[in-house]
């Protein structure tokens, strides 16, 4: 067992899980993403060889690359930690990683991390469910991948389906995703607003609708959460009295 | 700042996020959920008040006594841990707790959880997003509500929406839910994984289809994970070799 695919949350390293800070610290090599804040790494013993991977991310090319590097550091037999963000397994590409650890014999444990499609939203003030406003949550990317892949996102049957939705990943294609939700039925009224690096002390939320998500301009990483509960604010502390 | 709403993970204690570890160690009071593992209450001080409110869950009128009784608590100005299963603000009737504390002037904070709605199929070895087999997953409740409400599932358009599904108490309807997400177009051999108190000593799996859903016998809590991806089984040790 060297290799933990460890899910680092949504950027608050309070939020780190308890399994996960007891691996950070005692790693020999630490193989990390561009969005992992360095108090983070600092958890990790002095000494400790920490490798960003995430200067291009996003590509299988660039994907096959961590695999490979992932595999080569596992079988020194030294403690590697994949530190990833958010949760490993949810828009994390980390079944990828374990796949590939497994086909090449490399012993691994996944640890799961607290996911910004819930923490990030949860920062906002806004519970992705609540009684009488959501029984369903949504979490999608915006990323646009083939769109003649099976996987691809079914944007208008969303618009049907009701509840929220979290789209992680969207800004730059937001005036697309907008207009087929609204193709699919939302309302354009539908409450929206979006979290920019939610938990973490450069956290800014905007407030808007399904219609005006074009003309919010934050940059990433965000998340876009839409629907009912995105009109809450249910911090203790919020920017405006209500 | 008084009362924490504190999100206590999936039932593996090491899933605990790091700040929830921190306030339970201080805490005064502690309110919590029958799903709470006594490995977790351990790490409260010795002399804490330890309150179980989880004997009979579910109903309005259960939870406004909850309400009532972190309010009375906060109140006293005592650090009050209110530790919930999973995440607060994900299927935990979080955001009622802090809209009842907010409107009687009790200050909190929310400290997110990592959610077994993600934790549950990880454990299980199952990625809920994954390359060619899903890029969009949904949580939903399995737990009947009020069907005229406008926020009840749209079974169908789930099935038509496409991508991962994982419903949370949902065992007692998983006829139903079966034969709503089929008559919306999900086929009857779409893989199926029923995960049973996962990332626990106690987890059990059992692995089926759309179809069979129904002959799956598990007790609660399970998480019913629908989708390609529940084919899936990225465990470092699988049940059987593969």
């Amino acid at each position: 067992m060297t290799v933990f695919l460890v899910g680092a949350g949504p950027g608050d390293p309070g939020l780190l899980t308890v399994r996960g800070a007891e691996v950070l610290r005692r790693a020999d090599v630490v193989i990390y993403d561009r969005l992992i804040g360095s108090e983070l790494l600092e958890l990790a013993p002095r000494g400790a060889e920490l490798i960003d991977v995430g200067k291009s991310p996003g590509t299988s090319h660039h994907q096959a690359r961590i695999n490979a590097r992932l595999i080569e550091h596992g079988r020194t037999g030294r403690l590697v930690v994949r530190l990833k963000g958010g949760d490993p397994f949810v828009f994390g590409r980390g079944g990828e990683e374990a796949e590939a650890l497994r086909t090449a014999g490399v012993g691994y444990e996944v640890v799961p991390g607290v996911s910004s499609a819930f923490a990030a939203p949860a920062a906002a003030g806004i519970p992705v469910t609540h009684r009488g406003l959501a029984s369903s949550v949504t979490v999608v990317t915006g990323h646009r991948g083939d769109p003649t892949a099976p996987t691809g996102v079914a944007w208008d049957a969303l618009g049907r389906a009701g509840g929220t939705l979290v789209v992680l990943m969207g800004m730059s294609e937001r005036q697309r995703i907008a207009d087929e939700l609204m193709a699919g039925g939302r309302a354009g009224d539908t409450p929206v607003a979006v979290v920019h690096w939610g938990t973490t002390r450069d956290q800014r939320v905007v407030r808007s609708t399904l219609a005006d998500l074009a003309s919010v301009d934050l940059p990433a990483p965000a998340a876009i959460v839409i629907g009912p509960v995105a009109g809450l604010d249910l911090t203790d502390r919020p920017d405006e009295p209500s």
